[in-house]
């Protein structure tokens, strides 16, 4: 492992990820401190608060089961700014296609995207088209890049999780990497895994009518749920415990992970919701997601123990207790 | 060439970049007219207007005399939104980095990104890393996108030239495309072309205080001079006759060029601006451009004829007049 070259596990958003972030790319961008890292910058501009966030698209097969790079695109940043408690308006669109592309895929994916817009209830409004040579990029990649407004005075942050707080997931974990996965290697599953790309944006609005009892929203994506659940305890400086046995998973899900060795709670999803709750608000939370077409599976999964290092355990099914620590490595690349 | 099939030109910013745009990118995407389309979308939200907008950038290769990808990439952004009247005040950062790229380089590139934003007065606030196998991209490419504050009623966009506005470019022109090309090609030139990659804000809020002669400010990157000056022909159905004699070129760039076989007219800029202004502003608008350090060589370089349909034409120096059209095919790829 040569330290002076890039890995793909810097792109994992496990472990090697958060050390080029904090070595390297945080402190020559930027002045914001790590405990102000969330899913989308909170901006403030003549009194108003916005919520702007980026990322780019690079998952392989382009185009699986439940969805393609387009819609995952869309629903992506969607979410990043629904994470914050943001309401999403605006989106951009800048595609990098390599030359030889099929222009009916684009066309497949561009309509893709527009749809998820609308579902989302976003507008996009500014874009860029770059072309590279073949062999220069893989066939597309997408960055959007999406603009939210904070219609509401409440605190959501990673830094905000406090003892006694319940950890809420809204459904099963593990679909969209394991659908992702499945396609690119072609395996035959007896049952259809698809990915769970959704917006979160209108769950989330749901969630928020519990007022301030919510606080902290994050989407598991890449590193999946242990990494984001890692994130949120070094965030806030808190000790927190997983319950293993009522983390919500499929069991076509369980088995393929089963089958590969891959454990669940570092797959990647991208329409599940994470969210850190008051205990007094708990139950009510639960219950507005369950209510909602995409927290019908929503489930209590662990509680914050106590103030402390950022230390995450989990109680596993067979009563012993294991760390749970970020994703070291690349588990599965390209995943999004 | 194969009509199913994305070419190198579709990324040129010339014509086969509109007929994307036109027949498929636009049409799916967005509900945005034609006409409506400049640098970056003018959005409202609660009464107060922004503009955002977005670009990757892909240039090869990633460092060439006068800047890197990473100034590019922040200089690129801010100018689109001071052509559209802005105050950039925000920037996302995506990276797509190759498994191998070079830590150093990449370190180099970052510290060149946050120069240029210090430079350009914005604050970058959020970004994302993905990293993608050996070969399956070259080395880095940056999206950055952004979001400007319109802190005066002034209407700029390219639908709005008129009959007897005069064009203004804000000096030389073609050197970024030609200190690209170079570099990309080895060619041991006697004189140092630099890029003259530079953010424009400030020469533009100097010329904003002219009020509202300033009709159409356009930064002729992708497809050169030739292609934005056409496009704005189209936008504001109008004819505009430019002049070759008054158009300023370094004597090395003319000299590149003509070895070359081609046309500075349709070279890459990423440190100018062209102008419509009101034929009663012109003077001030000129005479407030040449007292910036950016636009010390602005020259008035031709007129607005007619209303009329879009004919761009210009007089020789040699005294004929030829029809000036978009970029056709791809002249130099990958040049930003």
């Amino acid at each position: 492992m040569d330290k002076d070259l890039i890995l793909l596990g810097h792109g994992s958003g496990g472990k090697l990820s958060h050390q080029l972030l904090d070595d390297l790319i945080i402190p020559t961008l930027s002045d914001i401190p790590a405990a102000g890292r969330n899913d989308a910058a909170l901006l403030t501009h003549n009194g108003q608060r916005l919520a702007f966030t980026t990322d780019s698209y690079v998952v392989d097969p382009i185009f699986f089961p439940g969805g393609n790079i387009g819609d995952l695109a869309i629903n992506g940043t969607v979410n990043d700014l629904a994470m914050m408690g943001a309401r999403p308006l605006f989106i951009s669109v800048g595609l990098i296609l390599e030359e030889g592309f099929s222009r009916k895929a684009l066309a497949e994916i561009l309509g893709s995207m527009r749809r998820a817009a609308d579902l989302a209830g976003v507008r996009i409004v500014t874009g860029d088209t770059k072309v590279v040579a073949r062999g220069s990029a893989d066939k597309i990649f997408i960055n959007t890049s999406g603009i939210g407004a904070l219609e509401h005075a409440l605190e959501i942050g990673g830094n905000l999780a406090r003892p006694g707080d319940q950890v809420l997931v809204s459904g099963t974990i593990g679909d969209h990497g394991i659908a992702v996965l499945a396609s690119r290697e072609g395996l035959e599953l007896d049952s259809d895994i698809m990915s769970d790309s959704a917006p979160l944006n209108g769950l989330v609005q749901e969630m928020l009518a519990e007022g301030e009892g919510i606080r902290v929203l994050r989407d598991p994506t890449r590193g999946g749920v242990a990494t984001t659940i890692k994130e949120i305890a070094l965030q806030s400086q808190v000790d927190i415990t997983l319950r293993e046995g009522a983390i919500p998973i499929q069991g076509a899900v369980r088995g393929v992970c089963a089958l590969l060795g891959i454990d669940p709670l570092y797959v990647a999803n991208e329409g599940k919701l994470l969210a850190v709750v008051a205990p007094e608000a708990a139950e009510r939370v639960l219950e507005r997601m369950r209510n909602h077409p995409l927290g019908r599976e929503a489930a209590v999964i662990g509680e914050v123990t106590a103030a402390g290092s950022g230390r995450v355990r989990m109680e596993t099914v067979v009563g012993g207790m294991r760390a749970v620590e970020m994703l070291a490595g690349e588990q599965l690349p390209r995943i999004c």
